[in-house]
């Protein structure tokens, strides 16, 4: 008698089994093991049998495997510079930095279809991407074809959530775009992720500084004030609340941001946010280095000062912020990416964003948890959970559970490296966090039960990740009270299925 | 070869099985089966065989059990009012409520010893709880012995948490007292818990209502003025800011006292907030009936009013309240309680406190989750984890994981009920609730592997529950930052180990 | 030897005296006479012999003139409906009203030369009022001619106000504008008034509302969400915060809209605020009435709720608000002005704006006063005072003291009349205010030593007002701090004249 | 023909007059002269004939004469040290500072009866001061003879307020207490000024201080936590909040107390503050010298830090804080006062309190005007009108109108001098801003038209100061509107007259 036969069930036999645990999620610390079948985990418990491959975790912690939910890859900036990274180095770079999940942008230009937009993004991540991934849209073209036909059927097909852009003369809507956009979201089920910042004040100093000469990088910084980022936060949060609609502000960097996102929660608001790691470790004094040098650190919104890290800081301990995401925008310090005219190049010629899908987990780790600013269950829920519920992806990932897909990082928390570029796997050339001292640092990493990358050594093949289509997200499903004024505007657009 | 040979390990065989469940926890929603042996739960997993007993949740909701860490229970009131509840007609109110851990208080009155009172009261709920059960001091006497050794002995030996009261006359400390004991609390590892009322101003009202003839039962809301609650708390925030302890205001019923603890949280304050099903769904117009009726509705703080509630309910989705309790305050309604005068009582004798035990979590579901206030993993946070973490019984409270004890919750989610006096399992006589109706109600309950309560009946013997010797609370475990005025006062109470 | 021989100086003789008065001001209340020599005060004193010509106040108050720092007077509108009163019938309105002086607007319409809108308004101006009389500018086509030069050399003219529109499609400035206007006006002295509303969220829930059928009148105040108030107060108050600029919102409505202000004042922001009666008596209930009939209340904003009402009043009474206007607004209740398409007048088709010159000090007067709310000494600085400086016209307006104009109202505090279209002087034919009881009433109205209005008589020509060249409002004259970062700034603008 | 007949009123002959000077006020600003009678101004006027006496001000700045009413003269301390002022020192220390008006405080101790305490100081008063006073009450023992009777007959007689501490053992009320004391004062008419720092938290902190040997002057500051203030001053303001009683905050030092007298003003309390010389130029750092040397800067509350400093300039200008006064406290810097234990003294045993009566105006004078924090008029209302009207003064105090009293100050705006304490008048031997340069000083200072300091000479004997009879403080004029709750509760204490 066989023994599958002789043990029914999940516990016959796994594929994959990892041992001797230290499991944490988003809630929960324990002690276990984990059993995995056909790509998903199918037991959890205290003593398993060894499976077909078996992972002794040596005690060491075992979270969710991340889910980095804002990264640019493949893409092509607004100023037309194409990313240095494609899917197949950036999901090898952040298989490598402990994610199993990407969640870039299939990013619309003016004139593009979001639908064609949308198939060519896909057809590349299917034939390069080592790690599973979905993508959000970027609608900077909302003709009526694009949202009232294509955007609610890439919806339905598992794309629900887009980013809109407040700023870049190419990218930007305007408010009436933005209730728009708004409206069909709210309708059709998909949150709308917001890059906040005000346009025409950045332009508006810009123009100014280099009249009078001042281009340097460290400029960049002196035009993105953080009015126009706290203009915009709070400008898209009104604008939502005409007939509340969820939306997610994306990379918020100063304290007025956080504060108008508290208020807005305060009110009842379904507003959420994310920062990312150059936000709470970088200063607007970080671009301030010889000749172009400083242009490394040039992104936008820009990295800020020290109070407002701290603020950001107390904002994911107080649930204002709920991700934590890399912003990942790889542009190479040289004429194809951050210094286009060499060292001519202004603070305006400067391709924005900086890279990070490799280090977000253990950045985090390292500042946050081990400096008792953060839980561990914390660090699991901004870097995994709270991503896969704000961008429907939940239960499926973001969770250790029979059911879920077999997404796990084996971490060594007592790793300390010194992160280098020579170290990481993206394809950028630098990295802004050179010379820094990081402890914490996957060690395994298991994307649908396939060990991905198994301490140096990546494991599985380009193309090998999947699609992830996506359900709905969290703050969609919630019901939601009314006033009687936004009940009545919102019955405008059929946003409700019954009467209040 | 028998089968628990060829499959050693905790899969080989349960004594339990709770299968074809919808499991949902503070975090994860999946469907699934549990393991249990020797009381924990050894396994969760898809398709578990049947243990030595089994259940099949036929796709019902899972929760971990109910956890109602605040309720009195066999405890002599300020007034000198026992409780009509024992430890046995307690625990098992509770438990045919969904719960499978209370912490209710032993209390110091004034010239007791704090050990003799624990020690009493451990004696009795040993001999009578049917499920698991902690219990919270209560320190009205913080003389030398209290609290420089009994207390810190007690929390080392697992009570890591202490109520003190800012008003009644008999229990109340002063500023100079909460000082101490916050301070031992913060060096020795222990949560004060406060009832945030401001006793001067409650009395100076009530004794000029009374002076006027106002003694109806309605005044007692009049006399707990909103500004007594509001005062207190903030006092409470500020006096536990001179060192910077985390310190829990329980039972916030009005949108002053959120705002208190909001704006605290704001500032990086480890403050916590607790509130109760009153103040969520009654108002002070309850207490405004027919002769010494409205005595039925006495409590403190008072219901409130509407604005009140829908302040607590946005509190509660925000995070600014964690926990959500019964406060069961069990007093007849007759002379041995509720109205000791007969017709005559005034609202100054009429002892504080209502009834909720068993409808805690049903209330909560029918009018949290199901109208769309709440999810369910907030409402399995909101009633169990939270309360876990908070007063350090987690992981082996208030989760469903392996390691866990094996408490479990089966929640008929679509069962309709009236709430009635008749069909509530406490001894108080009446409920603030008769005649609502209410859906969502637990259907069995599971503690440590044993099925307390299945449909209507007990299925366990009075002493069958367990002490459960707590750890440091979760607030405690965070590493602060402290500004060099705090970290100099602290030094003088030698809370920090090393200079930082 | 003459009586002027045996007594020099200022009190020989006067043109007029007014005695026996109960003498109010801003921060003063006294029982005395005014003497008035040329125009000016000469004298305030406890008993003055009689002048040339005597008034006997009879004991009554005396306030200075009112001034009415935001009213339309023979101005096109953004649709191009002219004002129902010329600059006759609103100063003689205005002065039947208790005022001394009118400040309307010089509308630059697109394309328009704002030198001569200047021009040809001040020759009607000079042609026809009966009072005192300045006038801001209008700016809505911000090119190089108009803001730098024509606009610089009005200000030096003594037009050192301009009022800038967030909505209307016609009058609108783009942020980019709304920075460069700023600027300029920190450089050259002139204090920016805004209106704050949102034209894309306006435009586009109208847009949504017709389409769907929604076009009586009350929809006007459905489509100027509070949310597009607040958002433009919030983005003005961003805009201005670059380069510290003061600025003035005109026409607050909202709580969102005041606390908005207040926040910024908090923070150390020259922000500084204005309402008017409708919004502090009138709600947008007012706008429900049977046809086109609720045109007469449409104005933008339009009157929002009770709650709305009680947080202006407390916002006049705390100081976030400083100026208490009319916006008259005069458009017939006809197809020339309220409803151009007679009974199949649309929402959008309303010229927006209430009549309100006349009645604005009695409202005042009547239910701020009187009801408690507001102290005389604040009603004379919400009346007038405030109006001089903060337009630059004090000392010689809003005051009374030697020197100043002498610019008086006596009133009568116990005159109770029903306001009746039938009893203003305005060409408007209606009144928002119909029917309503009113306490308070001017009696006698002197401008610059004339007797303007005594009871029900006009006793000056047109053309007997005189143009005040105005000096630099009062926000301008005050040295503020600046961060280094808006220091560097504000250098790029020459903005301060030395380093700091 | 006498000069009286021809030329009748109040113009014909002046006693005094004050011609040629720039007359500020708290709202206006004009050239003029000043004609004085029988000790009050009758005419304020641009032209008049030389007085009896006649004074040339050279067109300088001539202000109300200022009011300093926060200061302790003549007084008890808690801890039994005399004040080293008496009425005569520190009235002409006044005088020389700017001062027409002092009002100090009539203090009862405990056991004392406020009766005579008020006998025995006004006897002090009237026999030495030269300058008009009146004094405010200090109540420490509220019992039913001192509230019922002796209060309510004093403030008929014009004693209009008084003040109670929080703090202090020998001088605080309970709870309990400020609520009886705040009920009187609202229903006879009488505002409570209180010193708000909880005392428990002081002497907690002390205690464990001295307890370790920390017990130099500069921990002083350390006992009296930032939190100890904050939270009594929100314990004041919602203990006034029961029956909506206006109160005053006194000294106002941290940026909490700031923010809790804003918020409660946002939401309509008649809640209002002061701030004091030391609050806004010295800090914490002050105290911290070798010996005893810091005890010269030891007060309650103590110098914070810069960040308040900033808060307390923003909430001056803000109008969050109304009366600017020096808390002149005068103890020398000996046995009899500052360090009764010579080098032994430990900084429970110094008293508390820094004298400032002579340096107030000018401080905020150079501080404040010439650095352009606040304008002229703003100095004027912090300095003597807002004195006037918060303690009933108004107008006969505090304005320059005719009727009121001939109380002026000719103040050389263009005169520095170095502060030192060689150069007061006072009693107390040292000054806490010893070497500070200062630009702004009184050349002559008018006294109900006595000439009472001209430049460097007194020139009034001791004794013509009279006492001023109070009327109702501004607060108390006000018709405030009250929740239902809050009317019942008020009902109870007979506080409003009619049926709201």
């Amino acid at each position: 008698m066989s023994d599958t036969n002789s043990t029914p069930g999940s516990h016959a036999s796994f594929d994959l089994t990892v041992r001797n645990a230290r499991i944490v999620t988003a809630t929960d610390d324990f002690h276990g093991d984990i059993g995995i079948r056909d790509g998903r985990i199918v037991t959890v418990a205290q003593d398993l049998p060894a499976g077909t491959r078996d992972i002794d975790a040596g005690g060491k912690l075992v979270f969710p495997g991340g889910i980095d939910s804002h990264c640019h890859i493949e893409q092509l900036s607004s100023m037309g510079v194409m990313c240095a990274d494609d899917w197949h180095s950036a999901s090898v770079s952040a298989a490598f930095g402990g994610n199993t999940t990407i969640v870039p942008f299939a990013a619309q230009h003016k004139g593009d279809s979001l639908r064609e937009v949308a198939t060519n993004y896909a057809a590349s991540a299917a034939a390069k991407s080592v790690i599973d991934y979905s993508y959000h849209l970027i609608i900077s073209d909302p003709t009526e074809q694009t949202i009232e036909r294509d955007l609610p059927e890439l919806i339905r097909e598992g794309i629900t959530s887009f980013k809109v852009f407040m700023t870049y003369d190419k990218l930007k809507l305007n408010d009436t775009q933005l209730l728009d956009v708004f409206a069909v979201a709210a309708r059709e089920g998909a949150l709308p992720m917001i890059h906040a910042e005000n346009n025409d004040v950045i332009l508006w100093i810009a123009r100014h500084l280099i009249a009078k000469g001042y281009t340097a990088p460290k400029y960049h910084a002196t035009s993105h004030a953080p009015a126009a980022e706290n203009e915009a936060t709070n400008r898209a949060i009104q604008l939502a609340s005409v007939l509340d609609v969820p939306i997610l502000i994306v990379h918020v960097s100063t304290l007025g941001g956080a504060q108008a996102i508290h208020s807005a929660k305060a009110l009842g608001a379904s507003v959420h946010g994310e920062t990312c790691p150059h936000y709470l470790l970088l200063t607007a004094e970080d671009l301030d280095l010889p000749g172009t040098e400083g242009a490394k650190f040039c992104c936008s919104p820009p990295p800020r000062d020290e109070a407002s890290q701290e603020a950001l800081w107390k904002a994911l301990k107080n649930g204002v912020l709920q991700l934590f995401s890399s912003d990942h925008a790889p542009y190479r310090y040289d004429e194809s990416g951050k210094i286009p005219a060499g060292d001519a190049t202004t603070f305006k010629q400067v391709a924005n964003g900086l890279p990070g899908l490799e280090v977000r987990m253990p950045l985090l780790f390292s500042e946050g948890v081990l400096k008792g600013r953060i839980s561990l269950n914390e660090f699991v829920a901004l870097t995994s959970t709270n991503h896969a519920k704000m961008y429907g992806m939940h239960p499926r990932k973001g969770c250790i559970a029979p059911g879920a897909d077999a997404d796990l990082v084996i971490w060594d928390a007592e790793c300390t490296r010194t992160v280098t570029h020579a170290g990481l796997h993206d394809a950028v050339g630098y990295t802004p966090y050179e010379g820094r001292s990081v402890t914490g640092w996957p060690q395994t990493v298991i994307s649908r039960g396939r060990v991905v990358v198994d301490g140096d050594t990546l494991q599985v093949a380009a193309g090998s990740g999947e699609f992830i289509a996506r359900g709905l997200p969290a703050p969609l499903r919630e019901q939601r009270k009314h006033s009687p004024e936004t009940h009545f505007l919102r019955s405008l657009f059929s946003l409700d299925k019954t009467e209040q």
